[in-house]
């Protein structure tokens, strides 16, 4: 197991479980020989979920888990108490160094409180953002923060930004990422206090490649490859995101329906459209980790599908062969030592 | 000139000023006769464009003007300085009560400090909100604030949600608007601060129909007529819609443009999706009103063409018939001074 990522999957989680979570880990063990998974959860519910595929036997592990965090459960109570759920169980594993990184597509809330209170922040981390990949017009950004900490401070918006460089400069392959701050007009002097605050701030980052303010709407021509933002901010972007996007499509779709002259049109454009459309579903490009704690934790969608499973634990694998703890303690922690 | 509304329309602000602005001040003249136009601006750059078209010359006077407030430049120096810009004058003829309206194209923080300054608020109110009408599924709804006032507190929020509960009443015939906060969950638990302390005291105002926290993802599902936020939020959802639309628009463009199979589909559906994208778009609604002042002053986007100029000023109209302001004098400040 040297050179093994290590992902505890929890298998309860999430609007499709547990058929679409075992189906997305079975995926993921077939598409790569380096991973090693650990499903929580319900054993005889895995089990026969399991029994409907082939795959290498000797790098699955199931940990009975009894109890299920719902969605709608007070985060900070459940934690505490459903200490046999499938998600304390798994966070307990990442603390413990027996797994690398916990993927669950259930209770966000939860998810969040116990990314802090189990698995734990990298010392010097102020607050660990959560930081989904987001589809532009010709490849991805990085939204950070998209929902862990509302009302923060500019110094907290100065490690996301380093944090977001990080990532997507080792796990996506960005070369210098520019890193841009979100606002309400691309001069300096614009801006709530929050953004002002922290925009000399960036600026003084110099190991950073601060592009300065960036306006909401030219964050889908993919105007920056990391956005720094406040998690309320952060939230509104991608649930917009997917609001607009699915009203229009649903336009789109009504529009060719209105005659017979669009409608055979339509069956021609389809298959067409569909290819372009699958490269702006934020689905594609796995979950949303939540970064700067001592392991990695990565909350994919409640309505997840096989798929972003699957590409959730590949996210996992680069995330720990490519040391991103280490790189953030090197580069962070030790900056700010300095300062 | 007894029943007519009179509106100050800024020649010279926008992108495509003075053309398109004098091109939809004459079609607002030729599309209802109880409008009077006054055009402030350069003269002899205002008959040129005029001499170009026919309508009722008797309803239309040019106020010339010297100077032009630049978009780059500073607000309130501007404001404070150029006393013969085509805003400054426009927007001291509305103080004057010579003209019921103002409508300009121009610098939005010329307008926005303008607005405040010269026109004056309504007594009472504490923080003029600006507020457009944003296309959803079947319809449109009100988005307020959207950018005036960065770092806004609860009371602020409050008398949002009451002025455009009465802005979408009367002026866009909407029975008992729904009033949705602008929320990251459901719950009433969730939100940042500002939000959390909304919440209560909008759920007590028994005049208000208030639905809820509204997530963004609803929002162009057309959720509730009344979107209520603080002006840095309401400021990247009016802006994300622009972005994620267009860049949307032109992915499914480009996608109809991959094959020979889709190209002859694209021709076919073309007529009725611009159709049904038309409904979609933004400019189709007229202005952003600012409101809670004496008197109305209405934003609109600087790219605008004729029609939306247009649009903008047949909403002064409607504004002005209605008598939003005596409504909001009568409904907002009587409430508050009871409490």
């Amino acid at each position: 197991m040297q050179d093994m990522v290590r992902v505890v999957v929890d298998a309860m989680g999430g609007d499709n479980a547990p058929g679409e979570i075992v189906k997305g880990a079975v995926e993921a063990l077939n598409a790569r020989e380096d991973i090693f998974i650990y499903l929580t959860g319900r054993k005889p519910v895995i089990e026969a979920e399991l029994s409907k595929y082939t795959f290498p036997k000797e790098r699955l592990e199931i940990v009975h888990t009894e109890e299920v965090i719902e969605t709608a459960e007070p985060p900070v109570m459940a934690i505490r108490r459903k200490k046999d759920s499938s998600i304390v169980k798994g966070m307990n594993m990442v603390k413990q160094k027996e797994a690398d990184a916990f993927v669950s597509a259930g209770s966000s809330g939860a998810i969040l409180v116990g990314g802090q209170v189990i698995v734990g922040r990298i010392k010097g981390i102020e607050r660990p953002p959560l930081a989904p990949l987001i589809p532009t017009k010709n490849g991805v950004s990085l939204l950070i923060d998209c929902g862990a900490n509302v009302d923060a401070r500019p110094s907290h918006l100065v490690q996301f930004a380093k944090i977001g460089s990080i990532y997507m400069e080792n796990v996506m392959g960005v070369k210098n990422p520019r890193v841009g701050l979100v606002n309400i007009g691309a001069e300096e002097e614009k801006g709530n206090a929050l953004v002002k605050e922290t925009f000399p701030l960036l600026k003084e980052c110099k190991e950073l490649n601060f592009i300065g303010s960036v306006e909401a709407r030219d964050i889908p021509q993919g105007v920056c490859d990391v956005i720094v933002c406040e998690a309320f901010v952060g939230n509104v972007i991608l649930k917009l995101y997917e609001g607009v996007g699915a009203t229009l499509i649903s336009k789109v779709k009504q529009g060719m329906m209105t005659s017979l002259r669009s409608k055979i049109g339509a069956l021609l454009v389809k298959p067409a459209l569909k290819e372009t459309l699958k490269s702006f579903d934020a689905s594609q490009y796995g979950g949303a980790p939540l970064l700067g704690l001592n392991g990695l934790v990565v909350k994919t969608h409640g309505s997840s599908k096989a798929v972003e499973v699957k590409n959730s634990i590949l996210q996992c694998v680069q995330f720990t062969k490519q040391e991103i703890n280490q790189k953030i303690r090197e580069n962070i922690i030790k900056e700010d030592q300095k300062g």
